[in-house]
């Protein structure tokens, strides 16, 4: 226990250190700090990185590796490395063992190279297969190497769907309990509390007497200016508490666990290493404050962070599978298929989910994983059912359920929504783009959990007199979403019942009607809610708290459609002889439905802030389970990507993303400037010549001069200075732990020692000191590009193969050196933009 | 008139060569044959390339350029030189214009190159946008140019669904006059013919006077022994004049119109060309012989053909947009787009679609095209809708409308029908590969139509008898899909009526009921249809008429669905107190659907013949509209899948585009083998060196004579001899064209003339004639790896990037060239087949 009180000790001292550090612009990123104990967990402890961070920081460039863990390590390195020489040259160690330790992983805010992650699991697979023919045993294994990946699979379903039912049954409650209590049992929620109510009538479900309000409890009755007021308090109480415990915990535990996850997620997906982001406390917490953020009233939406726990799920459960573990690259096609586990269990729409996941999330989405997302998603999905979190067996709260049918005419209003998503999307970019570059920049930036409390309580200051920004965003959305029928007795719904029409004609209950008083006030509120949202999600978005994106997207959106939608209505009711109502707005039918108009509001929303197309599109008709509505969303959701498109190609995620100057190679943009590879490189013109190592001839002692006067992260390897033929490219990390390594356990490497990258050792002076034979740990086929290679090119290339640097020739002569960050900081000064954004390699 | 009989000869003429082309094992691939007119509509006529290959094919590497068709070259070839050397290295000819004709064009029967291709549709869009800052005009033009792959995929959507609309009519009213005829109009139906019928109940519109069999109208009674043979003698008439018809259409305009298409397709989308294949004359042969052959009665679908129908109509269409029409990596996108077109009409699924061009067909698949796919596959969904070819306004006759659900025991039946398929699938292409094996090497090929008569009228004699085997493969799935009501008068429903149930208790009409003799006969009937369906299958797919494989796989799963199914169903009836019926199956309730059976079968079998997986699912998903039955699918489907993989990794398509010896490198299997660059490069150890030019010193006739001498279809450009030192790649054919333009229009370029490949002129003798400058020519970035590279990145690097060679060098040397063929032909030794399968380059 008190082990456990230490850890989270250390976690709250180092954690927020790891916090402020994503945060630094300046953080620097060619320093060599960070390198700590390789070892198999080192991915789901954010404890070990901040320490790591906090004792390695100052001593830049000082290979750490005094710390131990080498003990396995044996002294036959020489041998091994002749024996490599022989079959695999680029194998860098047996892809079943792997003794030593460090070689071959990386550094925390490092690009991984895809290539090489692939091939060593090829390598792995291949080995696996040889071995399962020699014993019963080994085949054994390899069957179910086959099959851990469904396996897993599986698990990640079960998993995310259970905590996504946990999620969804816990906000619940807590948002209710902001209203109220339930007096047989503070654990039910209102709807649950009634349920056991057999006294009531449909009508009056929601009043039972099992359930008081706040109002009610504490001043003994429901009515009056003195309950109203107890309740408008307690409702900001639990508010401002709610939203203090998220971000506290958030501060202390787990600091990843705030935002909405996905721009993170897509740079690692994209190759990029954050330790600890996808860990097992990043997901406890966030699984924590993501109750208590939704449950404190804040303008935020649960789906975001449930793809983010989704994917903490996974890749906790990687741990479990010697084959994802230890492979990045096939551990990021297992974390693809829980971003589409994540949007699955979070609109009910599976195969959305796997579009989604491959049409905003991956990098990298190889059929294999289309397949096996599917399965993870549809797994997730029906734990989720079988959890049943709304009690209606629904996935979510926003089923639709009309099928009413849809007029050519209606394209108009649709698109207009789709402009109106289009500008909102553009606008709520930048504004909290600014906003949150602000808050990097300014003072305001170093009192998370005050921005935290100030937003919480003016939210639910403003949202409470308003019963539209009162309820939850999920709740809102439902309720626009929902078509009137005579029975409801929602506001919304608030129309004057002809007095023609008789109790018995339940047919024609959904004709156009003229609205009545309780639909005009529903419909100023609305547009108070409408503004309310739009402002308050732009400063809630980027706080320290979990929070996603999809909710107040949609409510703002489905909010404009209903506006809209009940505009229309009442303009094809009082105007049936118009042209564009002839001939299918007769009296008495059913002509325009409101409902659907909100649900196009939403869509043109969304896809204007996350430029989503095929996914929202899909996501939609998953909710709606017809194609009659796939034209009007299509509509809308291409209108308002173009739209949004004009004034600025990114979404919210990608905006983030080059905010936080992750190294992110967009997949979907295209290089649009005629600069060549030579343009690119280094060393410029202007700078000293590239740092190389020839492959005979440089001594222990010269190499580690030479890495220690730099700080690139790799070394070509030349025949001589003075051809320059490129013969393989070093690592900087593995050279200097197989420097070390041979200091400490081959006998008679000193610095003297000749460092040797040929096949066969060329003939020395027999009084020279042991060479030090390095040609295992060197890439025998590093990338090259001529310097006459259009970028455009290159950067396909290194998006392709996903590469981490490339080197350039002239004529067979190695001329300079590529990386990504070089690519991105070119493609940020072409766009007019500051080239330092990009901050890590 | 005269002229277009004339065109109709010659194609009849040439196609037939070309027929038997595509077919002779023995097809020189190095040749340089079949170089025609480069001009812009040379992919829509087969008769160019069929006579270009009768007149071409004799004469090898002799440059045949003597068909004029260059009068738009200027003279100012080096001055363009000049020009082209300062700014952009690699590209090739100005991007907007083409002054060059043939010039980066490719031959027929030869592997585009994606990055090249690319790149000069980037340097276009690069030059259409700097040039719409200038002027308005310019900028309307590329506000057009945005759009028109928009416009392109509307057109493509109504296109392909107006064809689809009208290949359904059409394959109806044929289909139906095998049976009889409409008396108030030959044009009508059956159904149609019947509708006008007023007078006739529910029951009986099937027997409406105004339709007469043939037996009926011939000898004036429907019954009697007579009318049965003059209906089956008239059957089997029907069914010969129609594959006559078909057969000879295909041989006499279009040999390229036969078989289901997808195979070819599939390989044109990872890079191949076959001119002609997406042509105008194969559409329309297509889209005629498509309905007779089905109407025929053969065992086949309109489902691929469907597919290469939708890929004729968008490549026609690319040649209204200069984008398209000059762009062959753009073109391809558009036709991924249209592959998915054609699933979405031929299913109704246009999700499913999108899914299938993207697991199954494509190779490119942007995320772009993703969402145009989208687009185009609903557009054409709802063009068909509102053709409404089955009159009740669904897309496919095959809807599924129950909602019965299943219980998790069933699963057990479910897996039972995926291993069905699984063999079903492994069995059917090894028996399918055999026989066409057995056609190309024997006699048989040499009598398509013969064989076609001969299969059609074997098919018809034996299908007539049986009524399962006699209905289109359609209906038959529809019958086998549909659920049982009280009111079915189908065979399939001859349930025993329970006494105790009155007619009044309509709720339980669909309990599980004892079977009847009706059923036990139908049972019988489709025992032996299965039969039939499995044995005739096999031997029609292959044939010289359009064919789908998707109608047959999924009748011969449906047979075996539903007969598991009603066997469970009776076991359950008849056993309810079994421990795994019990609590679920009690009586009078409906606890087994058959229909559901059927469904799962379907998929099964179509899964086991394809290995679709996601897409399939999606499909079955669209056509049934709830999330219900995914799970069944999905098991059936991956059960499949496993158990067909096991006896062999390839689909259908695959084994034929093994068998057809298409250079094409699946993009879904891993390379499992550990080679190394060096074992795979040409030349070989033993060879002579490698074929290579050198930069400078070369004469225009050491260049012929060289480029005679060989056969490669491109050559390395180095420093000198000696060094062996890489500068750039020119292709064959550009070489020899550009030579041979010079010749002809450049003063003093003569066959002592030297070649020069380098930047600035060397110094030259005073009297030394005028060089030939072609380094505009050469490719500056050719693609290297290292000889110590390992085969599997290499092969990834094919893949993803879509090389059509590379080169390989160690300690920045030339050694050698790997092209796609070699690879191919490495991984079939590997695998131990013949390498010299691989036909084409």
């Amino acid at each position: 226990m008190s082990h456990f009180l230490l850890r989270l000790y250390r976690k709250y001292a180092g954690g927020d250190r790891a916090f402020q550090r994503m945060e630094t612009p300046g953080y620097r990123t060619g320093s060599f700090d960070g390198l700590h104990h390789p070892s198999d967990d080192d991915d789901d402890d954010l404890v070990d990185i901040a320490g790591a961070t906090l004792d390695f920081s100052s001593t830049d460039d000082v290979p750490p590796l005094s710390s131990g863990g080498y003990e396995e390590y044996s002294s036959s390195s020489s041998s091994r490395a002749a024996g490599m020489n022989g079959n695999g040259p680029t194998k860098l160690v047996d892809p079943l063992e792997d003794p030593v330790p460090g070689l071959g992983t990386y550094e925390d805010f490092n690009t991984i190279d895809w290539v090489r992650e692939k091939s060593k699991d090829r390598d792995r697979h291949r080995e696996i297969t040889k071995k399962s023919r020699q014993s019963t045993v080994a085949l054994l294994r390899s069957v179910s190497d086959a099959f851990s990946g469904w396996l897993l699979m599986l698990l990640v379903g079960l998993m995310s769907g259970a905590l996504a039912g946990g999620i969804d049954i816990a906000a619940h409650w807590l948002t209710d309990m902001k209203d109220g209590v339930c007096l047989i049992g503070f654990w039910f929620n209102h709807e649950h509390c009634c349920w056991t109510s057999n006294e009531t009538t449909f009508q009056e479900r929601d009043r039972c007497p099992q359930w008081q309000s706040w109002g009610e409890l504490i001043t003994g009755t429901s009515e009056g200016a003195f309950a109203y007021i107890v309740s408008y308090l307690m409702y900001i109480f639990w508010a401002l508490l709610f939203s203090f415990l998220a971000v506290t915990l958030v501060r202390a535990f787990a600091p990843y666990a705030c935002g909405s996850g996905i721009p993170e997620i897509k740079t690692i997906l994209s190759g990029f290493i954050i330790r600890g982001y996808l860990g097992k406390w990043t997901l406890i917490i966030k699984t924590i404050t993501l109750v208590l953020a939704v449950s404190s009233g804040l303008s935020l939406g649960k789906e975001g962070p449930l793809v983010h726990v989704a994917c903490c799920c996974a890749n906790i459960l990687c741990h479990l599978f010697t084959k994802y573990r230890k492979n990045e690259a096939k551990r990021r096609e297992v974390l693809s298929a829980a971003a589409a586990v994540g949007v699955s269990v979070a609109f009910g729409a599976p195969i959305g989910g796997v579009l989604f996941s491959l049409e905003e999330v991956s990098y990298y989405f190889p059929l294999k994983t289309l397949w096996r997302s599917f399965f993870a998603a549809l797994v997730a999905a029906f734990t989720l059912r079988s959890i049943n979190p709304f009690g209606n067996s629904r996935l979510v709260l926003f089923y639709v359920e009309f099928h009413a049918p849809w007029h050519l005419v209606e394209l108009a209003p649709f698109i207009l929504l789709g402009i109106f998503g289009g500008l909102w999307g553009a606008l709520f970019i930048k504004a909290n783009i600014a906003w949150c570059r602000r808050r990097k920049s300014t003072r305001l930036g170093h009192y998370p959990v005050m921005e935290v409390l100030v937003v919480a309580a003016f939210t639910a200051l403003l949202a409470y007199p308003n019963s539209y920004t009162r309820m939850s965003g999920a709740e809102l959305i439902s309720e626009l979403f929902n078509d009137c029928s005579l029975l409801d007795s929602s506001q919304l719904c608030g129309y004057k019942q002809p007095a023609n029409i008789s109790e018995t004609s339940v047919g024609n209950s959904l004709a156009d009607r003229p609205a009545g008083p309780g639909l005009y006030t529903a419909l100023w509120q609305l547009a108070l809610a409408l503004i309310f949202k739009m402002m308050i999600t732009v400063i809630t978005f980027g706080m320290k708290v979990p929070s996603g994106l999809f909710i107040p997207s949609m409510a703002v959106g489905a909010i404009a459609g209903r506006l809209l939608g009940v505009g229309m209505e009442q303009l094809a009711y009082y105007n049936r002889d118009w042209v564009i109502f002839k001939g299918w707005c007769s009296p008495g039918a059913d002509c325009i439905t409101p409902g659907l108009y909100a649900m196009v509001g939403a869509a043109a929303c969304l896809g204007g802030v996350t430029r989503m197309t095929v996914s929202l599109v899909v996501i939609m008709f998953e909710l709606t389970g017809g194609l009659e509505y796939i034209v009007p969303l299509m509509a809308a959701t291409m209108t308002s990507k173009w739209v949004a498109d004009a004034f600025g190609r990114e979404g919210i995620y990608e905006a983030h993303i080059r905010l936080n100057g992750y190294p992110f190679l967009e997949p979907k943009e295209e290089f649009e400037h005629s600069s060549l590879a030579v343009d690119v490189m280094r060393p410029r013109r202007s700078d000293p010549a590239l740092a190389v190592l020839t492959q005979e001839g440089m001594t222990v002692g010269e190499v580690e001069t030479l890495v220690e006067s730099t700080h690139y992260s790799g070394f070509p390897v030349v025949v001589s200075q003075e051809s320059q033929r490129l013969v393989g490219f070093v690592l900087r990390r593995d050279l200097l732990i197989s420097i070390d390594n041979a200091r400490k356990r081959q006998e008679g490497v000193v610095s003297a020692s000749q460092v040797i990258f040929t096949e066969h050792t060329p003939a020395q002076a027999p009084d020279a000191p042991t060479p030090l034979r390095l040609r295992g740990i060197m890439d025998l086929s590093p990338f090259t590009v001529t310097d006459h290679t259009p970028m455009d090119i290159t950067v396909d290339i290194f998006r392709k193969l996903g590469l981490r640097q490339c080197l350039v020739t002239h004529n067979g002569r190695l001329l300079g050196i590529i990386t990504k960050k070089d690519i991105l900081k070119h493609m940020a000064q072409m766009a007019n933009r500051d080239p330092d954004s990009i901050l890590f390699n």
